[in-house]
């Protein structure tokens, strides 16, 4: 290896939603700073009292700033509640919390995007207020609506998610907007840009977080097109979800909540997946290779982890990317 | 008088502007509950952050039901800045602060407006949700823009007033789109109804909060059709402005911050003023009959009381008003 080279380490992109795969996220950007795109999920984006908001780009820029509610599991650390407060004595709708801290990443972001600034400049200059290093994208500027299908009729994702808390039994989920979207630019030269190595897919949500972003065209076509391993990052752990709706909703589609699901869900799409320890038994039916950890992440160590051990797998696949791991003795 | 009709007391009308003419409406609020009716400028309402801010009308909210942040003189009392402290970090504007609170109202007119609905509306409606008695309208529900002519260039009304502390020399002030504006239907009956007893100018600045309000054609020609008399309560104490630029304004204008000047501004419109013991002497340069009293007002007792010299003061006026203060003993 060249230790004068350490931009050979390669370039990496990966593929996000919310807090599970954000959590990744934050160890694969402690590892690769600036080489490290993210492609986030904004089928779960919504008007909400005015405001646009993004969640799960939210989610990502608060845990790469370190300013991620760990407690909560979404929205700011220390954050207070007079705005939601005073907003319920108006009569407004409370349903959906907004933090006093969080609602200026709303406000800013709604008064930017009316300005005519795409999703992409403005996320970009917030992951440059935050100091954040890795470049964060959403997954297009175009609006694209994660719907839920539901015995009750279609619900929006978020009147699914958190005003019905997941208890509607899902029966499809479809991205209105997807088919006509386009990737922003700046993820297409991602994904077409020589140095990259490899791609990651987060422990998201597969259907609710990690689907959107495979159904906006340019992004599918383009991993498709990249000559380099696709790792997945199992989100089940043991047959269950570590938070969230994920082992449910595979209960309620039909499909058991296995390692081999998981990988038979990105069928075609990777060529590696990571699953836990609780699940080595499964590593015989997935029909690719499989590397087993600890995938439970609790702290920054687990995160810093985890990612190691994903871009190490991820190079083992690679025959051309010897220094992927170069930047992470550093 | 007939104590056992006490409707009989009629009706008021006040027109009002921010902080100083906000306290008197609250005394007169206090003695007339849903008899008065106040019309607030809204020369000074702007978008801010893409949000719709109507600064008097929210001081008149926050000052009726309570809320009003005395300390201060504008916003919300028990306020808190983690709003505005988060922008800060995403690079956006702060110059004009809003609270964690305050931007309760903001954000739920501004989806309101954005809905269709007019600002007369969603005041009454939150109005109701503070528990306010008293009925409360903008001087018009379209746009009327106070602007500034300065040596720099016309200001709009809170670069002037905000950002700028009104250090620029005033040369002019004019209210864009006043002459187009419609006053609200609420409002011209309120001027047209035949329990009408009186029409009160609050203590606010007169080029700056009640002239806007006087520019909207309906309600000028609404207050020289009403056969009852017009007081207003002058803001002037001792050549002095309690709060706010008035007496730099007249100055400016090269007119002596005197009750004199006072009833000449108004000339044509009121039939009686209020002033301050400290401007006794000026009595006999007045051009109408004056009523003098302690015109500050420090706590609520002081706004009660000077509310009901007021109105004494308009029923000595009011040839037919025999029962203007029937209801203030209950």
């Amino acid at each position: 290896m060249n230790k004068s080279y350490p931009e050979r380490a390669g370039r990496v992109v990966a593929l996000c939603g919310g807090v599970g795969g954000a959590k990744l996220a934050f160890g694969l950007a402690h590892i690769l700073g600036n080489d490290l795109t993210l492609l986030v999920n904004t089928g779960d984006d919504f008007e909400h009292l005015g405001l646009t908001v993004s969640p799960d780009i939210d989610t990502v820029l608060y845990t790469l700033s370190g300013l991620a509610n760990r407690e909560l599991g979404w929205g700011r650390q220390g954050e207070s509640w007079n705005f939601m407060e005073a907003l319920s004595t108006l009569g407004g709708e409370t349903w959906f919390r907004l933090g006093d801290r969080d609602l200026a990443i709303h406000v800013e972001r709604t008064r930017r995007l009316r300005a005519g600034e795409t999703l992409s400049t403005i996320t970009s200059s917030m992951v440059d207020h935050f100091g954040i290093e890795a470049r964060v994208f959403p997954m297009s500027d175009q609006k694209v609506s994660t719907v839920v299908a539901t015995p009750e009729g279609p619900l929006p994702f978020q009147r699914y998610f958190v005003e019905r808390r997941c208890a509607p039994r899902v029966a499809g989920i479809t991205f209105q907007g997807a088919v006509e979207a386009d990737a922003p630019p700046q993820v297409i030269s991602a994904l077409n840009d020589p140095a990259l190595r490899t791609i990651i897919i987060c422990p998201s949500n597969p259907y609710l977080s990690i689907d959107p972003i495979l159904a906006v065209p340019g992004i599918r076509s383009g991993i498709e097109r990249a000559d380099v391993p696709v790792i997945a990052v199992s989100p089940i752990i043991g047959g269950k979800a570590v938070k969230g709706p994920t082992a449910k909703i595979m209960a309620e589609l039909a499909v058991p909540a296995t390692s081999k699901a998981i990988a038979e869900h990105y069928g075609g799409v990777i060529d590696g997946l990571v699953i836990d320890h609780a699940d080595a038994d499964d590593r015989e039916t997935v029909n690719c290779p499989v590397h087993v950890t600890t995938s439970l992440m609790t702290s920054d160590e687990d995160r810093i982890r985890l990612a190691g051990e994903v871009l190490d797998f991820a190079y083992r696949l690679a025959p051309n990317a010897e220094a992927i791991t170069l930047r992470r003795g550093q």
